[in-house]
C-alpha cells in the first residue's frame, strides 16, 4: 500500500467520523485532504462549521502521522485549536497543511530528549483556490516506552 | 412535537453529521446535547477532538435556534471559534451551553436595528461532571427580509 493510502486508512479506520464525512487524502506534499459538502452540509446547504474544523484537524493528524509513523510508540493528541471562517464552502472542503520543517525538527528533538513534544500547525481551508477558513492547532506527541 | 424534539430535529434533519455522530438533545435549560464516543472515537479509543468541537458547535446552534426560531427569516452562521481540550472523553461527549440572557437581549436589539447581530457563546464539554473541554464561538445572526 502506498503512503497516501496508508495515511487515508489511518484516518478512516481509526476515526469513524472521517468515513462518515467522506474524507480522502488527495496529495501528500503539501498534505491536502478533502470531504464533499454533500455529506457535511448544514441548515443553509453549505459546509457545517464543525465539519470544516474536523477536516482541518484531520489534516493536522495526517501531517504528523506522516512525520512520526516510523515510531509506533508515539501517541498524538490535540491540546487546543482555533478557527476563523472566511466564506461559505459550497462543494468540497479542502484542507491543506504545509510541512513546517523547522517545527518538526524541534518536535523530534523534544521527543528524543523528553518523550514528549508540542507542535503548532496551521491549516488553510479553501475552495476553488480561495481561502475559506484558517485553522491553527496545538498538537502534543507523547512517546510511551 | 415538544420543543426538545423540535431542536433535535433541526440539528439532525439539517446537519447530516449530527445524525452520523448520534447527537441527542438532553435538556433545554441549560441546553445540553450528547453524543456517544462509540460513534466519535479516535485512534486512541477516546473522543475525536473534531467530534468534541462539532458537538460544542451544535450546542451553540441549538441555543440560538431556541432563542430565535420564532423568526424564520433569521439565518445563523459561525464566524470563529476556539477550543481547549482538558482531558480525554471516554464514553459520552456532553456539551452544555447556559443561556446568556444579557447577550441574547443585545443580539435581538442588534437584529431589530440592523438586521444583523453577533453573539459570543461559551460551551462547556464535560464527562461525569468533570470539565473535558472549553469552547467559545462567535455566531452571527442575519435577517434577510
Amino acid at each position: 500500500m502506498n503512503l497516501r493510502n496508508q495515511v487515508e486508512s489511518f484516518l478512516r479506520d481509526k476515526i469513524p467520523l472521517a468515513t462518515a464525512m467522506g474524507v480522502r487524502v488527495v496529495t501528500l506534499d503539501p498534505l491536502a485532504i478533502e470531504a464533499p459538502v454533500a455529506l457535511n452540509s448544514n441548515h443553509l446547504g453549505t459546509a457545517f462549521g464543525g465539519s470544516i474544523n474536523a477536516v482541518a484537524t484531520l489534516a493536522g493528524y495526517a501531517l504528523l502521522w506522516l512525520a512520526l509513523h516510523d515510531d509506533p510508540s508515539v501517541r498524538l493528541v490535540i491540546a487546543e485549536s482555533s478557527i476563523r471562517f472566511l466564506r461559505p464552502v459550497r462543494n468540497t472542503i479542502r484542507a491543506v497543511c504545509g510541512r513546517p520543517e523547522e517545527s518538526l525538527t524541534t518536535l523530534k528533538s523534544e521527543l528524543a530528549a523528553h518523550n514528549r513534544g508540542r507542535i503548532r500547525l496551521r491549516v488553510r481551508v479553501e475552495e476553488g483556490g480561495a481561502p475559506a477558513a484558517e485553522f491553527e492547532g496545538l498538537f502534543v506527541a507523547i512517546r510511551s516506552d
